[in-house]
């Protein structure tokens, strides 16, 4: 078994493997209008920062399929500004969006749009493949990773972010053991790595969030990599809520801290991580059908600041104590 | 609404709150057998350090009802050892055993072990009242209260242990608010915690155990207490998986670490956490029926080191900066 793609585009029409019934069913949305590809997004049946970026791309591009020249500029505002207010944590949403913007200012047409997409896509696949060589010399012989949520493949394309120094050492024969948080409330880490690791062959063993501390304690894990939804000018990253907790803990036990995202999640234009917008979400999701009926926070990210990022893991290379200066040098 | 009675002892028969079942239904089992007592603490139809102690009392007297003399101390060994294989890691249960094993020798019958298991049910509820009156001491006006799990009311007597200062605080009209950790895989924050809470009115806000660390960096969390399941000689502690963690939060954010408990979770015969046994579960716990097939770690415990436990909150007293010396002055 291998993973499937996370995301098709075939005769120009969009498909997203539906993430919300994973691992029970392999089932693909077929996108058919950009309220669909709203939806799909609000609903994370496609999730994680690139794969949203990647898909908002296709879905802008298919929203102008029949669109006429003199409806052209005004239609991709109003629908690029509909993506765009999707979900607000993601950079590369925005940044997939503002890409397809500037290629219609040089050629507004149905066809370029859907070229530059492709470009995106074919981009990223790249980009992971490059991460996952630069991680993968972090990652020793034998090495306990632990991971929270998922930035593998499904939430980006072919290798993932987080997962590609993982899946690119496994291939190179190299063996390596995952702890997967299970990552509440949506249990992106139960869902969705742990099937695709146990899918790539990769030893896993599940956790629930509150167990890392215990594995840490018993010496059991010698780096963590975990993906990221924004990395801001100054180094702080935005990630799934409960990234912090783990960073903390990671530097409490003195092991490494790993960022992997591609360099269009670093938001030059974003101060700090107090500047990244985080998106609350619905109570239901925390109280399910058990809890008493009492009040609920439940936020979808958290903010790691910078001081407790051994290192940022791009496409461009590793970016050890991240810092304004050494991030602009690469990415600005 | 008031909080239920964890643990009713009825014409000498024990029943107890099925909290597998709650806060959906509000049901009592009838136990009429050891070997439904030892089901009852090993599926946690009753739970907590204190409450197991108390039940696994009124269990081994209600065991002895008709034990003929000759065969009553073979008959009490056995069913003691029954009862303490049940759970391995809260001292409670052996310690109230232990109790009851004291009795017989000074009088075998089955009335004295009934006034026994009464004793420790009663000394227990005076035992939370006055950890409440000594932890209320250091939860200020308005204060914001983090716990873990569920050593309320409904894991104890009455009061509970971490709950009793917040129920204390609020009876004097002293404002709180407590974040409430859902506590992954049995999720008895977000079930019994915020249910109990509710039914006293007092205010929570129910999180996923992975937010403690956002709540805390926003500045909202001015304290934690949560309970134990064993104290160990030198003051580590043993309590429900995740509180190492929120200890390590806590130290991190420069919060105060409380751990209630009543005298009798004090164990001098256990050196160190090191040497506490932690229970693991069954797996089917964290997979649930959402998770992909893979390996899981399931422990139900982890032990904090006494380091980062800013203060014990007993029925003694409160021990400032635990270690053997300190603690042996009060429980040895």
């Amino acid at each position: 078994m291998t993973v499937p793609e996370t995301i098709l585009w075939k005769q120009q029409r969009l498909q997203l493997l539906d993430q919300r019934v994973l691992p029970k069913q392999v089932e693909y949305l077929h996108i058919n209008s950009l309220a669909e590809a709203v939806t799909a997004i609000r609903t994370l049946a496609v999730r994680g920062a690139p794969a949203i970026g990647i898909a908002a791309g296709y879905a802008l591009a298919q929203s102008m399929r029949d669109v006429q020249p003199s409806a052209f500029a005004e239609t991709l505002e109003a629908n690029a500004a509909t993506l765009i207010a999707a979900r607000p944590t993601a950079v590369n949403l925005r940044w997939a969006v503002d890409r397809l913007r500037d290629t219609a200012q040089r050629d507004p047409t149905y066809e370029a749009l859907c070229r530059e997409a492709e470009a995106i896509d074919a981009e990223d696949r790249n980009q992971c493949r490059l991460i996952g060589e630069h991680g993968a010399a972090l990652i020793g012989s034998g090495a306990n990773v632990l991971t929270h949520c998922n930035a593998g493949s499904l939430a980006v394309s072919a290798l993932g972010t987080a997962t590609a120094p993982i899946y690119h050492a496994h291939a190179q024969g190299t063996p390596v053991h995952v702890w997967v948080d299970e990552t509440r409330p949506l249990l992106q880490g139960a869902r969705l790595t742990a099937w695709e690791l146990a899918a790539a062959g990769v030893p896993a063993t599940l956790i629930c969030d509150n167990m890392s501390a215990t594995v840490m304690a018993q010496g059991k894990v010698d780096l963590v990599i975990v993906g990221t939804d924004r990395v801001a000018r100054n180094g702080d990253v935005a990630n799934k809520i409960g990234t912090l907790g783990v960073a903390i803990l990671a530097r409490h036990f003195g092991i490494p801290f790993y960022v992997a995202c591609p360099s269009s999640t670093y938001d030059k234009h974003t101060a700090t991580g107090a500047d990244i917008p985080i998106e609350e979400r619905d109570a239901s999701e925390v109280r399910g059908d058990h809890a008493a009926d009492v009040a609920v926070f439940n936020p979808a990210f958290d903010v790691t600041p910078a001081q407790l990022v051994t290192a940022i893991i791009s496409d461009r290379g590793v970016v050890h104590d991240p810092d304004e200066t050494r991030l602009m040098a690469l990415f600005g």
